[in-house]
């Protein structure tokens, strides 16, 4: 195998791979990356078994080959060569030589033949939706999914399309975030995917700015494939049934409010420094007429803020965790948003002030 | 007490202060800040007993008083608040209130009884210098100090006056730094202050950008007094004799080396990806004829680098602690430096390719 490259374009290349490198593996090879080479283009792989990546990039080449090698070394050798043309050579005994200017490293590599076998998807039919849109929903979902990847489904983002619209939903069992985008496709949907693995491939899609507005996804069997620029990403499907988020949305609201985002969430974020973790980081709301007092207590001392608000309904007192509060009102851009509530011990909804772009609820936390 | 001041003005004093603010002290005052309100003028002190910081500033005041906060609520409350004016006031029962626009913020504070009364110089007949070139030399000498400060006299910079140079040193046993600016004061002294608090100071100096182009410094006693803008610095001095470093440089070199810093630093940099901590970070100079090569070597490969020189002297072959040597190849500025050595167990010295600003020197690692 012999082949030849510019330092930046394989930097690049390796930073948007990286996102399937796992670090926590127990299988030796999977720190790996597979590089083959094939009439003068480079293939580079990797995967964590929930999610792999497979990049395409043209390279100078005169001799056909595959191997692995040792994600972090490589990198590690690439990120530091200045920018200038690499030449790679490895030889039969699995040594890569890795020459540059006056540079010239040896890397012992690993035969390919270990490296799982990625699935390719052909693309011809997938869904598109423009990039951007996608990030964007799993930026505002993600959040809201459980971190510990062994609760299962909860972990997960529902990702559900339909003829109206792409929707991402995420529940860790005390909040919920539902967003949306309109779309116009033919097909009707459902599945689930690791919050973490989404927001790698929302960096991937980050980091392949120049090389395609689009996002062709294709479901096959137990997994997601999708299509970025010159990146193919697998993601692998959580089994098992989603929660029944619509049930838990209530339908009737008795106490509407109106009020700025912003205002609210650094009345919010400064009210928080009396705020205990290991007491659910309680926060009150005072919402009376048409104001809301939030306020906190310690032991160190108390606050009490005041925000200007628009409300229908009933003056209500209700506890909140000031940080479920905080990661909503921060992935929100709107200026007015609305806040709807029914009782002290049930949940509260925050949407948008026309629309159902979004939809996030907080269960709330007992006033003592 | 009854003050009123702006919020940006206060974030930065607090920021200032906040350097000799200790996280790991035993004495719970030291947590706090003293604030002290004197006919408009707010003083602010905190102090970790190593480093002590007063800072002055002008306020709208009321009531004269005194009171201690714990720095850390105190600082995080001012710095969420937003860019207006902030009303203080503190009651009998040692409580604060803190109104700004629609928030209001109670907190308990601590009597002022228990800080520490921290000595204030007088100035008049201090020694001064430019703050940056003072600065310059913290930053190109700390790096050399021993990191563990109960290492007492090598944890520390050496720093001596005399009518012709400001001169600071450090030595940890495996390199030292010594660095030099011309100066003409009227005094000779010298002194030893923790190369951490010589850091603090360094940050203060740069935080104090509008304010003075001058530090003045004045020895008093077991503690140095620096004043910068509006802040006066106390710095603890070390007990203890200063290493005779000046009998550690070589007085002769048999091999003199010159040549471009930047390429140095990058291939070592380069070199550095195989060399393994628990052997001393090892790479090995090969200095033959006007070339020198680099290299290091591990399991997971190995790495030749080249770079030209121009050499007088016999060839040398001498292993050295990478990280010793990329350390000191990143304070030097200057495009082509100087290497002398001697043999491969004696030190290496790098000096400017004219005068005397800088020297630094690094024991060199056996090659076995």
């Amino acid at each position: 195998m012999k082949f030849s490259c510019n330092q930046s374009k394989l930097s690049k290349s390796l930073n948007i791979i990286s996102k399937a490198i796992s670090t926590r593996t127990t299988m030796p090879i999977l720190k790996g990356i597979l590089l083959e080479v094939e009439d003068g283009m480079l293939t580079l792989t990797a995967s964590d078994l929930d999610i792999s990546v497979i990049r395409k990039m043209k390279v100078d080449s005169s001799e056909n080959g595959k191997i692995v090698v040792n994600a972090k070394i490589f990198t590690d050798i690439i990120r530091k060569l200045p920018s200038a043309d690499i030449e790679f050579v490895v030889d039969d005994s699995n040594k890569m030589e890795i020459k540059c200017l006056n540079t010239d490293f040896e890397i012992i590599c690993i035969s390919p033949d270990e490296f799982p076998s990625i699935y390719r998807e052909n693309f011809d039919d997938a869904i598109s939706f423009h990039k951007e849109t996608f990030k964007e929903l799993i930026r505002r979902t993600q959040f809201a999914a459980h971190p510990d990847e062994t609760r299962g489904i909860i972990s997960g983002i529902l990702i559900e399309m339909n003829k109206e619209y792409l929707k991402m939903v995420a529940i860790d069992g005390y909040r919920m975030a539902i967003n949306k985008a309109v779309t116009n496709i033919d097909s009707e949907q459902k599945f689930v995917i690791s919050a973490r693995i989404m927001g790698e491939l929302s960096k991937i899609i980050n980091d392949s700015q120049d090389e395609s507005d689009i996002i062709k996804i294709k479901k096959n069997g137990k997994s997601l494939a999708a299509l970025i620029g010159n990146n193919e990403v697998n993601l692998r499907i959580i089994d098992g049934e989603f929660l029944q988020y619509n049930e838990m949305v209530p339908t009737e609201s008795s106490i509407h409010v109106k009020l700025n985002r912003k205002s609210l969430n650094e009345a919010i974020d400064r009210a928080s420094i009396f705020t205990i973790e290991g007491q659910n980081n309680l926060i009150k709301l005072n919402i009376k007429d048409q104001n809301m007092k939030i306020s906190s207590k310690s032991q160190e001392g108390s606050v009490v803020e005041e925000v200007m608000i628009e409300k229908t309904g009933q003056d209500i007192e209700i506890g909140f965790n000031a940080k479920y509060l905080i990661d909503i009102l921060k992935v929100i851009e709107d200026d007015e948003i609305m806040l709807y509530f029914n009782s002290p011990v049930t949940p509260c909804v925050v949407t948008p002030i026309d629309g159902d772009d979004y939809l996030f609820l907080v269960l709330p936390v007992r006033v003592k």
